[in-house]
Parts: structure tokens; C-alpha cells; sequence
């Protein structure tokens, strides 16, 4: 593994992601494009293209020779349709894009798969076809949310809806190794969601996860509020399962109609549509801010290989994010970070290396 | 009870409302000033200004002659701190203002209870001193936020942190009740809050409930998943109140961070903030949509009074429409309609008024 700093270039290794090109709404056409725009961004960068080989060979015509190198293509005939139950068709089609592409990270011939697919497939087939880090109890989704100051990792979102308090304990030390080694905080902080700050709130879960935290000396702020979440009071931001799932759409649905309402009052007047036209750069500028994390997609953590889940209706450049995602993912040695974070902490209580590491 | 369409006139019938005038940020300015712009505004409100008496004839001092006889002053000499716990609070200071506020609805004096000071200590007071409405098991609190298509109801938001399947039952009655008497819809529908759409999703909490909600012949849409909430796909969203509580402080937070960097963006250069001026109309109105559902304040349902907790930060005008809102429970006969639909349920299984007597 390689613990260079994410993002930084590593002069001839090659990161290699294999891509499912036939999930998403878009795919197989965004998923080619945003594999040949990645590609040419960075050049240690090498997608493995797991779809219908005919169709794909077809996509990537008039790739330039230097690129096409680094985009090798893998047949699979089959694919996971978003009408069908994701573990089932997972477990009767063997040979479908995103379990391939999971294989080859299991054969060590990938590190990283990308998949825009059905979520539920791609942790089907992540889960199923990867083992679990060593020490890791159960798998969570982590998101990268944008905050008034920055961004904040939050996890789980729904790979896990019932918790246990071990299990929000060791997703505080996921995230904070996803936060320090990925998003490059130098010192991050966890917190757990609950609905008041005051020791003794919340439920039986959230108090015992925040016991168990305290007794680990994970980097830790204590309980956060819903509104903390956007105001950046911490970097990571812990739940079970049901709620993230549930705040993460919920924070979806409300930045689309807040924008849908504020766009149909800039269009009612001739004055307003001036206006909006001389601030555009404004709004662009925002878009581009909220929609910098989300590109990225969701990270599956806690098994043996990077899962970056991206976005069902990625476009090419989100496909090319969501790759690059998943390399600094594997330059970050995030996953390293994520065993060592919890081998120190295992003897139990008191002082671990968390805390002073970064 | 009178059961006039919401927010008619009904002819001299008098609305009365006890406020705690010491509750709140801005208390007790802002409590009487909104107050008197109440009862300026609704002739047929009186509001019981429950605080220092002092104090509150003091600031009530040049008031129209035709407005102060629909003002009195109860006077409480203890009130509430921000920092205190609230149930303790609630019972060792006998003469708080919201307590005293509360008693004055069990005595049949006022109708309503509004209050802007700590949620935990006015839900404390009216759990303490109302009875909960016959057939009901737990009190919620219910909030109105706004949609693309209008608003939506949503409960419990934290009344009830750990809910049984027959509360969340109950809570889409209570919900469709509010809905259909004071948001004036005339067959809402509820859903129930969930992780995915499809029959099987979720935790045993809401399937259960699910089919409770079935069996008793709810005008009722399924499940609903987060960004439903905000795209109107439901007039009622049915939640344990630890979600609820998450997912309503993460969207004000995240609503406050978008009109933050938003703002940042449009006054970067002067070309944007000549634009942003001359489209200031745009968010405006913008905000006053947005906020038209906060401004009401929360509703505690299934006490036997009308109980609103508005914003901790209410200025006179939301404290104005805290009592409006409050007045149009009154006038709707919410409580009523509760009663009666939880009665028409109780037999079991098969239909029920709840769908047609709206």
C-alpha cells in the first residue's frame, strides 16, 4: 500500500479502478467518456472497463493511443437491472458488470471499483466478493457532505439500519481515517448525531456508542444536532444506518427544491431574469460547491478494497470524479489506515494512536 | 368545539390563548409586541400574556383601548432559563410562566398554549398538566414544512424518541387530522418515513406499522423516503421522533448554509450584486415561502388542549403568527377531529371515517 499524500502524484505507480460501465442512467455511453476523461487527467490512473466488451470497444473508438493503454476492458454479459431486487439478481447473474468488477479487486488485479449502478447491488456484490478488514464488524456507506466551512464525512447511510453501539463506535474511526487520509484534515473530530448535545439525550444506542467512544480517546466532539451537520461542527458525523439514509435524502430533496422555488421566483419578472443573468456566475459557483462532494460518490468502508458507489444519474464528469475519488482513496491508503486506526484501539480502554497519529 | 372551516370569522366567538410572554430569545418584548399585533389582526382573539406582570403592563403601555381589554396579564413570577433541564425546571418552579400558561387551559380559561421558550420545558408542562385526548398513547410534535407543491405535515420530531408501531399509527391519524382541519387539505394522504419505497424495506418498527396503518383503512401512500418530504409526494410523513427530530435541524441547518454561501457567492463582485438587487424581489418572496411553515411554530398532538412551540428566536412577527396558527387549531377543532378519527379506528380492522369524512 501506498501512504503518499492523496493527491499527490506517485511518479509511475499505477492506480487501478475497475469501473461497472454498464450502471447508471447513463451508462455505458457517461461511463466511457467519464473513464477517458479521467484517464487523461491523471496519468497514474488506469480504468479497467467491466461491461459488454463489444460495446464498449465500440465507445472507446478514437480514444487517443496513450490513453487507450489505460483502458482495458473486461466482458461481462450480464448487468443488474435498477427494477431488480439487487441481491438476488447479484447472486442468479454471476456474470454481471459490478460483480466482475468486484472480482477484480478480490484477484488483487484492481484496487478500486467505481459503480453508479444500483446501490444495493454494489454493496451486495462489495460485501459477498470482498472479505471485511480485519476488525471491522460490519460495513458502512460514508458520504462526503458540503459544510459552511468544508465538508464533513458522514456514515452510515444505510448499509447498516439497525446498529449496534460497537458499530457506531468503530464508524467513528473509519470516518476519521477517511477525513485525515482522504479529505486531508490534518486533525479531524468525530461526533454522534443525536437530538440534543447534553450527555444523558438520545437513545440507549447513541449513549453507549458515545461511552465507548470516550473510552477508546478517539479525537472526539461529543453529540451533534442534525443543523450541526451543515455548519461543519465536526468532521465526521456518525449515525445508524435508517437515520443517515433517511437525512441524506431528505438533504438531497430539499437543496432540489430550494433551488426549484428560487429559480421559478428569478424567472416570474423581466427585471429578476436580468438579475439572475448579471449573478449567474454566483450560482454556478455555488452548484458547483454543493454538487463537489456529491460527484464524488459514497464510499463503501470496512471491506478489503475501495467501493466508491457514485451517483445513479452520473454524468461523464461525475464518473470522471467518482474515479478520481476512488484513486486518492487508494493513494490515501485509507483502508490501511482504517486497520491500524482499529488495531490500536483494541486492547481496550485508554489512550490509542488515533488521537496522535496525523 | 367549533368546528368552522380554519381561519373563518365566526361572529364574536372569542379565541382565547394563553402565551408565555417570558419564554423565548427576545422575550418579553417580542411576545407582547406580537401579541398585540395579533389581536390587531384577529378580532376575535384574546391572548393571555402569562409572565412578570410588571413587566408585561409595562410594555403594554399604549396599546389601542379596544385591543388591551384583549390582552390580560396573568402573572407568573418564575420562568423557565434556557440552561436549566426542563422537567426539572417544570417542577420545582411551580409559578413558571409556561406552567402557569398550561394551567390556564386545563382550567377551560384558554383554549391554547403558545410558547417560544425551552421545547423540552413547554412540552414537559402541557404532558404534565393536560391529559392526553381520549384513545391517545403518546403526545408528538408535529412541524409544517414547506414542499415544492405546497406544505407537508411531519411527526413526531421528537416527543417521542423510541416509538412503538401503534404510536406511528396513531401519528398518521393525528397528521392527516391536522392536514385536512387547519392546512385546509381536503383528502391528505399520509406516508410513513422509510429507506427505500418498496414493501420489506426498513426496520421492524415501520413495517409494522405499515401494516397497522393498512389495516385500518388510512387514506395512506406507502412509504415515503427523504427527499419525498420535500417534493410533496405526501401531505403527512410519519417518523419515530429521534428522525424526526435529525432530519427537521438538519434541513434548517443546511437551508441556512445554502442562503449563507449563496449569499457569499452574489457578493463577490459588483456585477453579482448589482444582479443579486435587481432580483431581490426573487428572494423575498423566496424566503417568506420558506419560512411560512417555521413562523407557525411546532403543534403538540394528542394533549387535550392546543399546544405551539414557536421558535426560540421569534421576533413580534412570529410570535404573531405562532398565535395565528395556534387560533386556527382552535377554530379547526383539531382536537376533535383527533378524537373522533382515533374512535372511528378502534374497532379493528376494515374502514373508517378517517377517508370519507372529509
Amino acid at each position: 500500500m501506498n501512504a503518499a499524500d492523496p493527491g499527490a502524484g506517485v511518479g509511475g505507480a499505477q492506480v487501478r479502478v475497475a469501473l461497472d460501465a454498464m450502471g447508471g442512467d447513463h451508462a455505458p455511453e457517461a461511463a466511457v467518456a467519464g473513464a477517458r476523461e479521467a484517464v487523461a487527467r491523471w496519468p497514474d490512473l488506469e480504468v479497467r472497463l467491466v461491461g459488454a466488451s463489444a460495446v464498449l470497444e465500440r465507445l472507446l473508438g478514437g480514444t487517443p493511443a496513450g490513453d487507450r493503454g489505460r483502458l482495458p476492458v473486461l466482458d461481462a454479459p450480464d448487468r443488474v437491472e435498477m427494477s431488480e431486487s439487487p441481491v438476488e439478481a447479484v447472486r442468479r447473474k454471476r456474470a454481471n458488470s459490478v460483480s466482475l468488477a468486484v472480482a477484480s479487486v478480490a484477484r488483487g488485479e484492481s484496487q478500486a471499483v467505481v459503480s453508479a449502478g444500483h446501490t444495493g447491488a454494489a454493496v451486495a456484490a462489495a460485501t459477498l466478493g470482498l472479505r471485511l478488514l480485519p476488525g471491522v464488524r460490519r460495513a458502512g456507506i460514508a458520504v462526503v457532505l458540503p459544510t459552511r466551512t468544508g465538508s464533513c464525512v458522514m456514515l452510515d447511510v444505510g448499509a447498516n439500519i439497525a446498529c449496534k453501539p460497537e458499530h457506531l463506535a468503530q464508524y467513528a474511526s473509519m470516518g476519521l481515517a477517511l477525513s485525515r487520509r482522504v479529505m486531508g484534515v490534518p486533525s479531524p473530530r468525530a461526533g454522534i448525531l443525536n437530538i440534543g448535545e447534553e450527555q444523558g439525550k438520545g437513545t440507549p444506542l447513541v449513549q453507549e456508542a458515545d461511552r465507548l467512544v470516550r473510552e477508546q480517546g478517539l479525537p472526539y466532539a461529543g453529540y451533534v444536532e442534525g443543523r450541526d451537520i451543515y455548519e461543519g461542527k465536526t468532521d465526521v458525523v456518525v449515525c445508524e444506518g435508517f437515520v443517515g439514509n433517511v437525512v441524506l435524502k431528505a438533504s438531497e430533496g430539499l437543496a432540489e427544491t430550494v433551488q426549484a422555488l428560487l429559480k421559478e421566483n428569478l424567472l416570474r419578472t423581466p427585471l429578476r431574469r436580468l438579475g439572475a443573468l448579471l449573478s449567474k456566475g454566483a450560482f454556478r459557483e455555488f452548484r458547483r460547491r454543493v454538487d463537489y462532494a456529491e460527484t464524488g460518490g459514497a464510499l463503501l468502508m470496512g471491506v478489503d478494497g475501495i467501493c466508491v458507489v457514485a451517483h445513479g444519474r452520473s454524468s461523464p464528469q461525475a464518473f470522471a470524479s467518482a474515479l478520481g475519488y476512488a484513486r486518492r482513496c487508494v493513494l490515501g491508503a485509507v483502508n490501511r489506515a482504517i486497520v491500524d486506526g482499529l488495531a490500536s484501539l483494541a486492547p481496550a480502554s485508554g489512550t490509542t494512536a488515533e488521537g496522535t497519529s496525523a
